[in-house]
């Protein structure tokens, strides 16, 4: 018999109607004949209040316990989305992530997943049962609850998706599925039936946020095929699934922007090893992750190093890199919160020259300055000011003819 | 080292400055060298509100479900109460009922416990930390969520205290302990400073609802000490103990009353045998519990039956008693809403008598009349019309001269 994950989040069950829907679609693929395994998240904004409840009785947390707040979340949708599924007549069973058998590491509020358990759910499917399983969360050798941090719900769809060796994992969002843009900027964006992980990939990280990168990852390495498609109505949305040579054929699959970053520039520091390394294990200790980097050697055997973080991180970003930038001897720090990352993706790249040229091409015909650029193998990225993010997007978007592709 | 298990109730836990208050107390009386365990509820009335949110998606939510929903209440609360109490600098670590292996039998949303788990609890007291518990939970033998029903977090507290032999095991309320009578009703009621299990059973039942009366019990089998004590400050309450004979030299310790009941009286019941047997039984199918019971034979053979029950379960129970009363043949069904039930309780009865007279006599001297009667080793109780009930406690106080009592 096929078997189905399904993953569902939080706004999808964000109140009592709302999850009656889900249910009702849930039952009706049920009633065709199909095993399901449901992953849920929490409903609406329930993780982000919790998280501020633990703040308001805290500074910082503790992390192990926050764990145990933030698991309650996923806790509350599978029994509620099972109570859902009885009343409709459908045979359904919650368990949480510990019940199931999600083993993780100790990295409490960011574990890894390590094991994850079959035996239990395929048991009950044999019994004619949805699985409903808690999102976002698992169990360390200890027994302790743990978490999965961001985008964690989608990672417990794609690993149950790999354990239970499932046909498909299907992600409904409140959108169609993978644009080559995002609509509310580009008009005619178009909606892609297919995409690479790589290219999806390079898109979670380049902005995108339909899926979350960690979970492409993982069923990039499993083979899981992916279909990202819309709650509220039952159209077909976007299958992620392995490169095949139809793929290159086009150029470019979309692009995606990053409005949530900020640039921190160290000036002129004297040119010697080590100085990339040292700024940068620094940040690494204060948890500080660092998006694009880039180094010049200027005059004078000194060099300017430029690198991007997300906005949120700055303040505690300029502590870190003022304190260096003495001990390095540079002449100074300088910080724009008023940058945005705007990215074009694409397997095609790989076959096809030029693509660069011609992403700048269309910034420079709109006359926007491009402060940083940085690539990857199918992956432009460059920096602009955040005031041109639509201009710019629209213009590469039209430049590369995505609003025409064929899908 | 001493040990207290301590229970918080949900009004304690209600916000992030009531959490802080609790975390400070606890980190004192930790700080003079006593090892502690802390029960929690859910904060507020979460737990009210999880029952609203299921019962807004099914007529009749799955049980199972049920208590998946509930216990989040309560993991919320050990999280929160957990990184209270770390921020203060005190060591602690949080426990569900199912890591801390409170095992119950299968029976959703009102089970029982079945045995406790002490060895993981010792193990982390022994390393100086606060052990915080959730209350109201367990873990059936097939690892699913299991919770208590009402008062499951009183008894998850009792029952940690016998496995973990406290010394004893405190119980915060919103009160200043047990009194003689409710002192919103009488001005001059006194605060108890000792009651024994078995009054304290009786009250329970009879309407104080200060202490659940399935944890006086297990208290009682157990041999476990409670203190019932006031959360907002830090004075002493009532001790509930097992009888010594000094208490018996106080005839009565209480009076208590009953709001929420109503009477059915079934008329001129053609007397045989198993009349009340089929009416109760009939009673019991519909999971109706039913109080106090009085049955007289009247004239022509012809037998009047009266019961109370709670309230909420009038409309439900009246259905089964007409039906079951034209199986009868009997005469007419009587229902009233409007009574109350008055209850004295003191171990001191078994060896004073005159208590029954002495109570009759406060009420008559009053002009409340008694509509029914019921007695046990260590209490009294009528049934009197609702309106005279504040009446009726402040003679029956008056007249026992509860409000001298010194203790």
């Amino acid at each position: 018999m096929k078997l189905i994950v399904q993953k569902f989040g939080g706004s999808s069950v964000a109140s009592a109607q709302k999850m009656l829907n889900v249910a009702q679609r849930i039952s009706s693929i049920r009633k065709r004949g199909t095993n399901i395994v449901v992953v849920v998240s929490a409903p609406g904004n329930m993780t982000d209040e919790l998280i501020t409840k633990a703040y308001e009785i805290a500074d910082s947390p503790d992390d192990r316990e926050l764990d145990v707040l933030l698991a309650t979340g996923e806790q509350q949708a599978i029994a509620l989305l099972s109570i859902a599924l009885k009343s409709l007549g459908c045979e359904a069973i919650s368990f949480t992530g510990p019940q199931v058998g999600i083993v993780t590491n100790g990295n409490h509020t960011k574990a890894r997943i390590v094991r994850v358990g079959a035996k239990k759910i395929k048991s009950v499917l044999n019994q004619g049962k949805v699985v409903i399983v808690a999102g976002f969360q698992g169990v360390n050798k200890k027994q302790e609850i743990t978490t999965l941090g961001r985008g964690g719900s989608d990672l417990t769809a794609v690993a149950l998706a790999a354990a239970l060796k499932a046909d498909i994992c299907e992600f409904y969002k409140d959108v169609d599925g993978v644009f080559t843009a995002n609509p509310a900027i580009v008009k005619n964006a178009k909606k892609l039936s297919v995409i690479s992980y790589d290219e999806m990939l390079e898109m979670a990280s380049a902005g995108a946020q339909v899926l979350n990168a960690r979970s492409v990852e993982f069923a990039k390495n499993y083979g899981i095929r992916m279909h990202v498609r819309p709650t509220f109505n039952n159209s077909e949305g976007t299958i992620v699934m392995a490169e095949t040579t139809a793929m290159e054929k086009t150029v470019i699959s979309g692009v995606t922007y990053n409005k949530d970053e900020a640039k921190i520039t160290v000036r002129a520091v004297p040119d010697r090893p080590g100085i990339a390394a040292l700024l940068f294990s620094k940040l690494g200790q204060a948890d500080i992750n660092v998006d694009m980097i880039i180094q010049n050697i200027g005059a004078e055997g000194k060099s300017d190093i430029s690198f991007t973080l997300e906005r949120e991180n700055l303040k505690k970003g300029l502590l870190v890199v003022k304190k260096t930038a003495r001990q390095l001897k540079a002449k100074e720090v300088l910080a724009d919160e008023n940058i945005a990352k705007v990215s074009v993706i694409g397997v095609g790249m790989r076959s096809h020259s030029g693509v660069a040229a011609k992403m700048f091409m269309a910034l420079s015909k709109m006359k926007i300055n491009i402060q940083m650029i940085s690539t990857s193998e199918i992956k432009i990225s460059v920096v602009v000011d955040r005031k041109d993010v639509d201009k710019a997007v629209n213009a590469i978007h039209q430049e590369f003819k995505l609003g025409r592709v064929t899908t």
